[in-house]
This record gives structure tokens, C-alpha cells and sequence, in this order.
């Protein structure tokens, strides 16, 4: 990057810092348990749907309101199509309601530790923001939000369960804070709900500010589809898509769409990988337990855990070198722990083996 | 849309004037010829290669970079890895580098007439614009635009051909553009450029300041899979690529990625498909005029066309009670004109007589 190109930038552009991702890397025989991928491949009946898909009309343009997969996710999730938003990833889905639902004038509230994707969209978007403290055992600390003048801010937006912590709050708390912020929306990012959380679809209906996205990249494992939806009453939705359109007319391509409303149809393919990547998810946490390793609560399809005895960044190079990769956040309150992801069986007992050595010194 | 429901709006939002695009009916056995569609399938190895990645590894996310398709397209267009940029459309191109390259304090131009989505980004960014007036042929007039004092812009882009009017400049025009805008980017967005103009992505090297935009969905018959892309020297890719990562960092999926690169591959199919659409543009341009239309010289895979006796408004209803549809701007200086795409040999027969019919009175 020679300095003489950065004269053709925007004037705030060097200023932002983009997101990281986690690593996906090109290297055969790797246990990769760093970006919370589902170990299951998707249900059969996507790709049969795909490779239909694929067959006829890849040369026109998809339904630029993606009316047909919006129908789906409405009937699945008993609302109105009206009342669903579908994009690019959740991740695109909360690019658009940051600029559609959040102020620049007032910052917006989330979790100091959470998605760190928020504070880049904010960047992007030139919107001040307040993060809370997550209390002592790393949970989301309802009562210090709902301490905070609801006037004093723009925003909010939590993950549930939050991420990396994987701690969940219940509807109640969900219900406490749509009802003290009723003058701005309230965004629930359910990335991860269908591994053991309680959706707030159900609250859209009575609470006008609340908004809650989902994507199909876990639970589904269509992580390399990129469909992500929000669901709230209809003028939050008819505010993303304005942004939307304003942006690119159809960012759901024909085979992403094809593909998720066959996922949601294969509920059978869903409740069985869901139900097993759960339970494997306490076998982990319990054979880490064994090994001196606090596991925090999740409801997730990944742990956080430290050992207290050995500092998270080391564990993370030690796995590393028995070519386990998992994520590890240099963040206060978080830089000793690891961030797991629950992978296959096979997986996870690499996992555990190559923890073993790492621990014993190897 | 209750009002109620705007309080959550962010400022600016109802201010907004989304893009729309030409109409996705769901009508059967309608004759489609308004959204710049190819006539002719994708080539067959791309289906090949999009079942092959339906396949294997849906369930993880894909490359952040998109390393192997922008290493396809740069070997394509003799340029470096480094100097290409991806996207989920050439929409989602132009809706990054509008961020990524132009500046707030000052306006950007374009021609008056024009893609309609340049405003939209505009206003999505609070950019401010100004506009030059085609020539009296409806010609993108670069003497007027190289009158303007560059440091009064921040900014410049325009389509070539220019959409709707399918006119062509030359590379000449485009260096003396380059030239003269020295200090701003200089966007030249080559969506039709495959159907008989000459690509600037050879001017890249010797213009730090110039980009070039392209997609997939005209000349590769790609629509339903949104893919665009951008050529320009890495400090200009860099921007983008900054703006990409603060908002989503996958935006194109594997499905996408593959389809792609197997298009680049398939050659012949290209070749053949072009050659044929521009014959049978020619053709339709003759058969048009045998009617006493004009019709503007075009090198895209559309025709801007006329009748002295015909408004286009009524010309565009009458062709849709005969199930044809084309697209009509209902804007200034191109009201009396339709915009037809070249349709398959049986679309652009269905088109001729139903426009027989309409002109005789029925």
C-alpha cells in the first residue's frame, strides 16, 4: 500500500478497522474448531434443491424481495412474510440495520464483551456507541443496562446467547429490556439460538421495537450459502429494505435461496444435528472439566474455557501446533480463555488429545 | 406503514429513494426483454462446477478473500490478484467503492443520463452529485466533462456503454477523463462492455486513479448468481476491500466463487454466446428501423429505440397487453424511448409482432 493511492480514498476511510474473521485455512488435515461451522453437512434436500436451482434460470435475475424464501421463513416461523427481512449472512442483515434503526446524533448500547463485529459497523456508519460490563461470571448484566436513561441512547443490540461467551439470557430478561427501551430498537442477534436458547420471535408481535436476526450458517450448516433473516414488525422490516435497496437490489442469489427454504423444510435433518451437536457440547465440556478446565455455561455450538493454570494464548500456539486451531480473543476479562467450537466426534477427541500433550508440556 | 413504527427509523432513512429495479414477474410465457438479460444458459461447466460445490464443504464459510476466483480473474484480464476486487453483484461493487472512494465535502459526477442506481448511492451516503448532459445524440459529452474543474469533484463515474442509451466511448475518451481527473477516482463501470466495446482494465497500470467495474450476469448469463468485480491498482482495491470487511466479510458465497471461475474457464461458450447476441442485435436494430423507429447505435446487449409517431410510455403498455415487456424511463430527453434487451431468436420475432400489432392500432 503506497501512500500515493491513499489520496484517492474517502476522507475517513485509513480510519476504520475492519472486521477479522476467523481464520479459514487452505492446509489438509487441520481440526478447524475456530469459526463455529456446524460439523454436519447440510440436509440432502438442499443440495438436491440447489442443483435444481442451478439448473434453470441461473441467466435471470433472482426476485429482488425474495418473496418465496421470506413466505418460507414466515410459515416457519409464524409471522408474515411482511414481517421477515432475508440478506447476505446475518452479518449483511446487521450492515443494514445499523444504518437503517440506529442514530448518528446518539450512541448505541451493547455488551462490552460481544460480537466484534458492532463496534466496526458503527465505525462504518460514524455511530457513537456505550458498551455495559458483562457482570462477574461473564453474563450479560440485564440489570446495569436497564440502569442506563433510555433516552440517552440511539440503539441496542445484544447477541443471545452472547458471543464468544455463549452465556444466555432468558425471554424475561429479552421482554425487561424491550420494555425499558421503547423509544429505539431493541436488536436480538440469535446467531446461535438453536443450540438450547428461546427465540424471541415470539415478543416481535408485542413489542414494535424489538428486531431479531438468525442466520442459516450454524444451525443449517450453511455457513458457505450466506443466508441471514430478521424478523419485527413490519416497519423495521420496511426500513432494512430500504437501506437494502439502496444498496444492491439482490443480494439472495437464486441458489440461496433455493437452498434455505429446502433447509427449513428438512426439519428431521435439523432437530436430529442440532440435538447432537448439543449433547456433544456437554461430553466436551465435561471431559474439559476433567482436565482442570472452567467451562462457562453455553447454549451455544462452542465453549469458552480457561484452565487456570495456563494463559489462553499459549494453549491456543500448543493446540496449534498439534494443528488444532480454535479462536482466541487478545481482549481484557477474555484473553485467557479459549474459544471452542463443538465439531465432529472426531473432532473433538483430536481436540482433547492434542489438549492433553499441550498440557502435559508437549 | 404506520407512523408509529418510523420513530425507530434512523434520521435520514424516509428521505431515502431506493433503487427499482425492472420488474421479476412471475407471469408464465411472458416475453422478458426489460432487465438486460442473456438470452442463452450459462455456460454448462458452470452448473458442473456449482453441483461439484454444492457437494463438499457448504457448512464452512467461505474464503474471506476469495482468493482462488480473483486469482481466476486476474489471469483472465492480465493483472495481478492484488488489483481485482469481488462482490455479490457489480451492485454491491458500486455500493462499496462509493464508500471506499468518494468523498463526503464534495460532489461526484456522472452524465445526466445514466444508471439510476448512482444517485441512490449517493444519497445512502450523503455524497453530493452533479451532472453532465449528453451530447444532443445522447452521447456521454466529454468535452463538457474535461471542462470542468477537477479539484471541484471528488469523484467521477459513468457506465460504458453507458446504460440506458448502450452508447460507446472510446479508450481515447476514457484516458483523456483519466487525465484530466487526476486527483479523484474515476470509475468506469463495463457491466455490457462484452457485447462490442473495448474493456479500459488495459489503462489500469498507467492510471492510479482509474477502477473498472464489471459483472458477470450480462455476458456470462450469470444474473442469478451475483457476481461483479472490480480491476483498478491495489491502493484503489485496498479501499474497497476495507469497506467490504466493515460491512460483510463473505460476501460472495462458494456457490458464486465456483460458478464463476468456471465461466472464465468455458471460452468458447462466451465467444459463441456474445457473437450471437450481437449479431442478433444488428439485426433487431435493422428490423426496428424497417419499422421507423430510431435506434441509437449501441454496444450493449440492448437497444434504446423510438418511433416519431409513437409515445414510449404507450408504446411500453401497448407491448405488455401483447405480453412482451420492455423498459420505459419515464425521465427527460429519453420518455419517448424504450429500452429493449436482445431476447432470444424467438423473443426478438415475439417483440416485432407485437409491435406490428401496436403500431397498426390493436
Amino acid at each position: 500500500m503506497t501512500q500515493a493511492s491513499r489520496r484517492f480514498w474517502s476522507d475517513d476511510l485509513a480510519d476504520l478497522t475492519p472486521y477479522v474473521p476467523g481464520e479459514q485455512p487452505k492446509i489438509d488435515g487441520l481440526v478447524k474448531l475456530n469459526t463455529n461451522e456446524n460439523p454436519f453437512p447440510p440436509s440432502a434436500k438442499v443440495i438436491e434443491a440447489i442443483r435444481a436451482a442451478a439448473d434453470e434460470g441461473l441467466r435471470l435475475y433472482p426476485d429482488p424481495t425474495s418473496l418465496a424464501l421470506r413466505e418460507a421463513l414466515a410459515g416457519y416461523h409464524g409471522v408474515d412474510a411482511g414481517q421477515v427481512f432475508v440478506g447476505n449472512g446475518s452479518d449483511e442483515v446487521l450492515g443494514f440495520l445499523f444504518r437503517a434503526l440506529f442514530q448518528r446524533g446518539r450512541p448505541i448500547l451493547f455488551p462490552e464483551i460481544t460480537y466484534s463485529f458492532y463496534p466496526v459497523y458503527c465505525r462504518l456508519y460514524g455511530i457513537a456507541s456505550r458498551t455495559v460490563a458483562l457482570d462477574e461470571a461473564l453474563a450479560i448484566d440485564v440489570e446495569a443496562m436497564c440502569r442506563i436513561d433510555p433516552a440517552s441512547v440511539s440503539g441496542v443490540i445484544l447477541p443471545n446467547p452472547n458471543a464468544p461467551t455463549g452465556r444466555l439470557l432468558g425471554l424475561v430478561d429479552i421482554e425487561r429490556l424491550a420494555a425499558h427501551f421503547t423509544d429505539c430498537a431493541l436488536v436480538i442477534d440469535e446467531a446461535y439460538v438453536d443450540f438450547g436458547g428461546e427465540s424471541a420471535v415470539g415478543l416481535v408481535e408485542r413489542y414494535p421495537n424489538l428486531l431479531v436476526t438468525q442466520t442459516l450458517s450454524k444451525s443449517r450448516s450453511l455457513a458457505g450459502l450466506r443466508l441471514g433473516f430478521a424478523i419485527g414488525q413490519a416497519g423495521l422490516i420496511e426500513a432494512l429494505t430500504r437501506v437494502k435497496d439502496s444498496f444492491n437490489s439482490y443480494p439472495v442469489d437464486r441458489l440461496a435461496s433455493a437452498g434455505a427454504i429446502a433447509a427449513l423444510e428438512d426439519r428431521l435433518h435439523f432437530e436430529d444435528t442440532r440435538e447432537a451437536i448439543i449433547s456433544m457440547r456437554e461430553q466436551l465440556a465435561a471431559d474439559l472439566r476433567a482436565r482442570g478446565f472452567e467451562v462457562l455455561p453455553s447454549a451455544a455450538n462452542f465453549l469458552l474455557t480457561r484452565h487456570p493454570a495456563h494463559r489462553g494464548a499459549r494453549l491456543a500456539e500448543g493446540l496449534r501446533a498439534h494443528r488444532v486451531i480454535v479462536r482466541h480473543f487478545d481482549r481484557p476479562r477474555i484473553e485467557d480463555y479459549l474459544r471452542i467450537t463443538i465439531g465432529s466426534a472426531a473432532d473433538n477427541a483430536a481436540l482433547l488429545a492434542a489438549l492433553d500433550q499441550v498440557l502435559a508440556g508437549h
